[in-house]
């Protein structure tokens, strides 16, 4: 990876037909890669922080507009860095201006519907910045591992996601989406790290390790499933993500792009409020 | 107020029978007192960061021990400074960890219910910090000033308050509640300052001086619902809030002691984890 990286370099293709899809693969994309670092981790920690204050800045904006919303997707392996983005490129955005909607195991009373009505409740409301904590992305994993579903009740539910994230799109949701990508390497430290820290057992179930299992069958499933719904208006990107600063780094760059390309302005002066002095 | 004001000096106290309540008045507080200031507002930011930071260790035990939870109720006139208060005191609060209930003007379908029925919904969960920012006591406020409520109901609402959050408590929830108690004078000063600032008029709405005609009958009517609902599991605590700084440490503090009453421990380590090498 060249030091001219730009950030649609880690785009997925928008890409049509299921040969095009095939060809996506994730083994091209270097987990280690740091191509958004500032050079050191201290680097990256100062222009986080730079990139933070601009999140927070336009997050009022947003709120102020009462207009758009923004919707961010994290997805990943176990320890790929969900919560541990959500913690530091966020730190700076009010806590009023944020909901971040965690899906876990589905509820009975989930599961008794499709995989989207869950979903669907936590879309963002105008002037609201969500971040979906896992997904409905993974209703086209865990199932396909565990051979709940076959093809074609894939390739559908790869349509409905489509056809739900236009819904959204058109209602003026502007939608990113990341994959933190960490190399198996990677993943073995942390969970040692984890499991050799007991103040951190907590956080740990042995049936953690039955995703790592199926590692290979994992990468396949999420290089199709981000293939397949990897649109112009709701595009998938694969964030390196074996450096945690370069992670938040490039979360952050990917965020107030978005944020940009709104165009965002307060609303302006109410004329009734003009010259008003209170008693 | 001396030196030596201790925290309990602001509870509201746990009153029984009509008389005594109607002897607890807001004019015993001074708005612009600042007890628990450091004695700058340079020292108070330093004061507070030392709090954030053990409010965010704390939260972490709440959520690692996922058995108690915890629920910080935010009420006070308009500009009182609840949004500036979760800005300010959560700043250092992993987002993940909290989760923040805005009460506005019910919807219809909130309306069709009794009024504690969309705070209920909103009640935190194990191992959740929840701040309701605004709540049911609206209902016991507007309503009243409206004379859309009599004295009977009013009663009845008290009780059924009483009776939700011991409901709350006995399902394991600590439960806080701050009045942030501005003098009228500083409300004017805040209100004028965003009427000068023509980029904070999408703030401003003239609804928002309705309450302000109202003053005393509700500083009369906050005070009979803080007396009327100021019980050992759930208590009142009046915070002086003219100025910014002491507010934000004195909720702090407030909270931090709830939190200190809880003896948060991490989750003991995992016998089933012990000498594994992931592989």
């Amino acid at each position: 990876m060249g030091k001219r990286a730009r950030l649609d370099d880690f785009q997925v293709p928008f890409q049509n037909g299921d040969q095009a899809r095939k060809a996506f693969s994730l083994a091209d994309f270097d987990p280690g890669a740091k191509p958004f670092s500032a050079g050191s981790k201290l680097a990256d920690r100062e222009r986080l922080a730079s990139y933070a204050v601009k999140l927070d800045e336009m997050q009022e904006r947003l709120h102020a507009q009462r207009r758009e919303r923004v919707l961010l997707v994290l997805q990943g392996m176990d320890t790929s860095g969900k919560d541990g983005t959500i913690r530091a490129v966020f730190h700076e955005v009010d806590p009023l201006g944020l909901r971040i909607a965690t899906f876990r195991v589905p509820t009975p009373d989930e599961a008794a519907h499709d995989f989207l009505w869950r979903v669907h409740r936590q879309a963002p409301a105008a002037g609201e910045l969500t971040i979906f904590n896992r997904s409905h992305y993974e209703d086209v994993l865990v199932p396909r591992i565990r051979g709940e579903v076959d093809a074609d009740e894939l390739a559908r539910r790869y349509a409905h996601i489509r056809h739900f994230e236009t819904l959204l799109a058109d209602s003026g949701t502007a939608i990113l989406k990341c994959f933190l990508h960490i190399s198996k390497d990677q993943q073995r430290e942390r969970l040692q790290a984890r499991i050799d820290d007991e103040t951190k057992h907590w956080k740990f179930d042995l049936a953690d390790l039955e995703a790592r299992e199926h590692w290979d069958a994992y990468q396949s499933a999420y290089a199709e499933a981000l293939a397949a719904t990897s649109t112009e208006r709701a595009p998938w990107y694969v964030v390196p993500a074996d450096s945690k600063s370069h992670r938040n780094v490039m979360v952050a760059a990917l965020l107030l792009r978005v944020f940009e390309s709104l165009n965002l302005e307060y609303p302006p002066a109410k004329a009734s409020l003009q010259g008003i002095t209170i008693k």
